[in-house]
């Protein structure tokens, strides 16, 4: 299997990225095609002592911006790395991409140049969010900031295929998120969205689902508009780190033996802190796309690039993109049918 | 100052309330009015011995449970608590109203028995995200859950005032919740309202902001759609749950010295998870409303009704609603001479 990965654009350089899909190599006997300035990318390798031949090099002389307008950037920069990937990816010179650049150009690049699976109205982010329990996927976490009842009905199925084939989820419970349980409650987009949910067979529909069920384990997979969605996945980011450093500072300016204390749960703290590390997740799947498509965080560490490969290799391996096209085919004949 | 407060319809039954309001009369040297079954109350009364002249009883004889639709239950049962509550508070029997019973009820209750603010398109709830520093007043919490741009400019004058009258805060700087910070992202919402946020004088606006930026300190108003902040808010107070029952998990299955350390950082632990308590902030506002209306979260303890009522007084004493009726006509005005 091949990996392609754009290097470019991260927070860090590349030397992370490059570390990350190296170190996947070795992890998963896959192969891995880095993409971006062949220049630093080489010097990089040469400076970890890789000599590898499933490490290949492709150059890409253009990068795309966090700032830039995606879908302009996308069309102007023809050698861009996320562009030369994503048509990488749809000529099946790689199995899958993975990027930590900007989540819009990718979005764009994946959807313009690698393009979406048939039947898909439009592609959408989904995110393992952690938690008690395996935690839940969220989906949309980004994508589609004013979406449609029928959007929300293809994240559903997706997510649910997301679930079930990648963190091996018997079934996977669907809740809609609200602001109450009561099929009545919400807004415009949500009372329009419930009776659908309600009458596709492809998915564990369980009802409406409060923010508060997310993290205790109340759904496996959490639909929403990619407004919304992206606000609370970067808000519990924020909340979590908050958490973080106010008990550090707590423990800091306590006496003596709460510091001691400090110290003793050190491991432990550092454990929980990981769990909760959406890094370790493997970033965010574009999908809809035809292939298996991997957003990473800006400030991926080589350890998050490594497991969002391994995602794209349950991806591959699991066929989710046959089973998104099956599924949302079938669901598409019993709406075409009633 | 007479503070009205509605025992009925909390989680934990009346008790908690009334310890809450007695606590509070004699920490602020107020009166107040428990509003509910006499009965119930007069005998939690005597089971605390409690014998003041400025706490008073009213009979109430109905509630309204959280699961009834507040708008009908609100017309029909007239000797609710909620609605003896807010009449008695448009006809000047009390200073302002607490309540820990449905949120939807509360919210009716208020707009239809006590009235809104001449201007004030609809009210909305108001409520600090704990955080660093002095935290942030989340606005709309949950009452309008497809809030026009105009709903959310309102929004943002009425937190403002909030901001700076209860938390002291000068010239509180408003944020606009979107997915990232320039002014052309966004969902329609979002992009109608920036202009509107931008022009509008009785703010100090700073921009968009995002998630992240909630509990870090970036701002001091967060100004969102109510089914947006609702959904931030439980998800918010999922999270901090969840890693406070992961960090417990993680120490007491670990070994004996980080048991040991566990005990040793206790008291700084139950110091943060105070000050992450949303309880603390004394529940949500209803901004808008012609007096000081403040719902309590369902679980409120004792300390948390003394907070609200807390609340309620710098309310009264600073005269947020005339301030805030005075922006709201400023603002009417500058739009209508444009």
């Amino acid at each position: 299997m091949k990996i392609a990965v754009d290097v470019m654009g991260t927070d860090y350089g590349l030397t992370e990225l490059v570390q990350g899909a190296v170190d996947a190599v070795k992890k998963f006997a896959c192969e891995t095609i880095l993409i971006g300035d062949a220049v630093k990318i080489e010097e990089v390798l040469a400076k970890l002592g890789i000599k590898d031949d499933r490490v290949r090099v492709h150059n890409a002389s253009q990068v795309i911006e966090m700032d830039e307008h995606p879908a302009m950037a996308v069309k102007q920069k023809k050698d861009a790395s996320i562009v030369v990937a994503a048509r990488m990816l749809r000529q099946g010179l790689c199995d899958a991409v993975v990027s930590a650049g900007s989540t819009g150009a990718a979005m764009t690049a994946a959807t313009l140049l690698t393009g979406r699976i048939k039947g898909v109205e439009r592609p959408a982010i989904g995110l393992t969010i952690p938690g008690m329990g395996k935690g839940a996927v969220l989906v949309d976490a980004g994508a589609n900031v004013d979406a449609k009842p029928s959007n929300l009905v293809q994240s559903a199925i997706m997510g649910s295929v997301y679930a079930e084939k990648i963190l091996h989820i018997l079934k996977p419970r669907v809740g809609l998120l609200n602001i109450g349980a009561e099929e009545t409650k919400g807004n415009e987009q949500a009372q329009a969205t419930f009776p659908l949910l309600k009458a596709c067979k492809e998915i564990n529909f369980q009802g409406n689902i409060e923010g508060r069920d997310i993290t205790t384990g109340g759904t496996d997979v959490v639909v929403c508009d990619g407004f919304v969605g992206n606000a609370l996945l970067k808000f519990g980011e924020g909340l979590a780190k908050t958490i973080f450093m106010l008990m550090k500072e707590a423990i800091l300016t306590s006496g003596l033996l709460t510091k001691l204390g400090g110290g003793l749960i050190r491991p432990a703290m550092e454990k929980l802190r990981s769990k909760m590390d959406p890094n370790k997740y493997g970033g965010a799947l574009l999908l809809g796309i035809k292939a298996p498509f991997v957003i990473c965080h800006g400030n991926s560490k080589a350890y998050a690039i490594t497991n969002a490969i391994g995602i794209t290799i349950e991806f591959v391996k699991n066929n989710v993109t046959d089973v998104i096209a099956e599924r949302i085919q079938q669901n598409k004949n019993m709406v075409g049918s009633v």
